[in-house]
């Protein structure tokens, strides 16, 4: 039977505040290549891994409350999270050696999966870049899709205000929002990041939430006449401001709040008292729930991809030995795109 | 043409922080007792006026955010509010003398209501008490009936929390709950109000928060499996507490904030994170959006009252010159159930 070693990243322990690099560990395990007889496991090799801002949920202490959509990370353990992978073995009547998918893995070199979940999918297409799987064709395409057809109710005319529009998700949420005929305005962190949503993916207009002094102010100045539907991806101070500039009837998709994740006291919102009299919907929603959408989903945006009416930035690194780093850097926005590491190419 | 004395409650400035009694004046003007021809304006004699939280926000100075819905009153002006009135004279074709009619009207002996509006409301049911058009068969009435089957999207079996819950509209949505199957439990501000929730309102349990050091450990103690929907009357740290212990897509309908009104600044919201991996939903909501289900709304209650399924507590004030010190003590939580000022009682 053959072995190989297999590196995995692993956390040292559970993280209060900002994560960093010295949270991880590289370590080296063994890996067989065999399935035991009579098991539906899968041994994969991970080509590509997803850094996503909900990560660091699994790095704390375990919580009930988010226990049973994001199980915490186990100190001394490997990480896991979405990526795309080379089926090598299979006990699984549906994967044959060779086959590709998507889905949560370990943070290692090879990964056997058991049992594959409504997280795992085989990929079908393969004449799109492969990495899309963890982004724009993955679960965060899938996360701006349901959340923003979804969750906003969008029609045609509306004012949509994304924040952190370049990442993963804002990016799509954008663009599907532009296909549909609505004023797009986005926030990002950093001058380049800017340019991108306006130059690369159409935004009508966008800022540097960092060089504003008042938020209301600068969102005032891009919707003069209000925000109808705000993708929330931010939270706390952001999310004060722009209930100031909510429209009636203006719906907010909570997608996340990663300036909180790393707050040992969240920040208080002062104006929830906004939501009654506009009558305001604010909902929080987890892609899981709609990944039963993914084939509607995927005919919906390939033919989008092959037409050039959907585009998609990513921030690749290379070697498992950068995953920290580039994990780490999404919570200080260093990522321009969606942060991608590669393991392997094929 | 004959006139009459009038006396009437006057906003004497804009008020911040708690309205006290000297806010108002008690002014005596004029009215005639004739309806110009050609008009459609009725006059009416005021029989029963509604102290209401929400007009709190009309006495402050005129802000775009809530003036379509709650217009700000006009300092040296007669205040107005919801009442229960008998037509005097009437140029309107619905409305002749001796009708009764419920809806926004001056608080004042007798006003001049013109034009009528969709908040004004004929009463054809007299076999109930007639202060009841000020709250179970009012406003707050429909408020609660809208607000709970509408907003809540309650089912069988579902817990549910009310805060404010001996109030105009929060008594109902617990009665309301309890006839549909749900475990209801409310808080109140003193001994006597929480025993009326169990004795009088048929609530599963209830407790004054004022005695609770931990709001939250009140309600894990109240919810032991949490709650899946919160009627949301008050706001601020309860809401904060709320939060913690909401179930997965968990509602939370909001009415009001009472305990925000005052306040120059707002409480900090600081749980807000819960709400995604719960996928809770936060929806504002206002009654007026909903009076088109006003008659759908007597159909269903009128056999409840009948029946004793449903029962009311009033806590009545005889008389316009106790009417600012009724509505002032409405924010210190005074009254004991729906607040009614009597100004006649034909």
């Amino acid at each position: 039977m053959s072995t190989a070693a297999n590196k995995q990243v692993v956390l040292k322990e559970y993280v209060s505040g900002f994560p960093k690099e010295s949270d991880f560990d590289l370590n080296t395990s063994t890996v067989e290549f065999k399935i035991p007889g009579g098991s539906n496991s899968v041994l994969v090799k991970n080509l590509y891994l997803s850094c996503d801002p909900y990560m660091r949920v699994r790095m704390s202490k375990p919580d009930p409350s988010t226990a049973a959509l994001a199980q915490a990370y186990a100190p001394g353990q490997p990480i896991f999270g979405y990526g795309v992978s080379r089926v090598i073995e299979s006990g699984h009547p549906d994967y044959k050696k060779g086959d590709l998918l998507w889905g949560i893995v370990g943070w290692e070199e090879h990964s056997v999966i058991t049992p594959m979940t409504h997280m795992h999918f085989k990929i079908q297409h393969t004449d799109v870049p492969l990495s899309y799987y963890t982004g724009l064709l993955g679960m965060p395409g899938m996360t701006a899709y349901a959340g923003f057809y979804e969750v906003c109710s969008p029609k045609k005319g509306e004012t949509v205000y994304v924040s952190a529009a370049s990442g993963a998700v804002g990016q799509l949420v954008g663009q599907f929002a532009k296909m549909m005929g609505c004023y797009v305005v986005g926030s990002a962190g950093t001058t380049e990041k800017v340019d991108l949503l306006k130059t690369k993916f159409g935004f009508d207009d966008a800022f540097n939430y960092k060089e504003e002094e008042d938020l209301s102010a600068a969102l005032k100045r891009c919707f003069p006449t209000g925000i109808d539907i705000y993708f929330e991806n931010v939270g706390g101070k952001m999310l004060d401001a722009v209930l100031l500039n909510m429209n009636p009837l203006g719906r907010i998709a909570v997608c996340g709040m990663i300036s909180q994740y790393n707050l040992e006291n969240q920040e208080g919102v002062h104006n929830l008292s906004n939501i009654i009299y506009k009558r305001i919907r604010i909902q929080g929603f987890v892609v899981l729930d709609f990944y039963d959408k993914y084939s509607k989903f995927l005919e919906f945006v390939l033919p989008c991809i092959k037409e050039g009416k959907i585009t998609y930035v990513e921030d690749v690194v290379d070697g498992l030995e950068k995953a920290p780093e580039a994990l780490v850097g999404l919570f200080h926005g260093k990522n321009v795109g969606k942060q991608v590491v590669v393991i392997a190419h094929d």
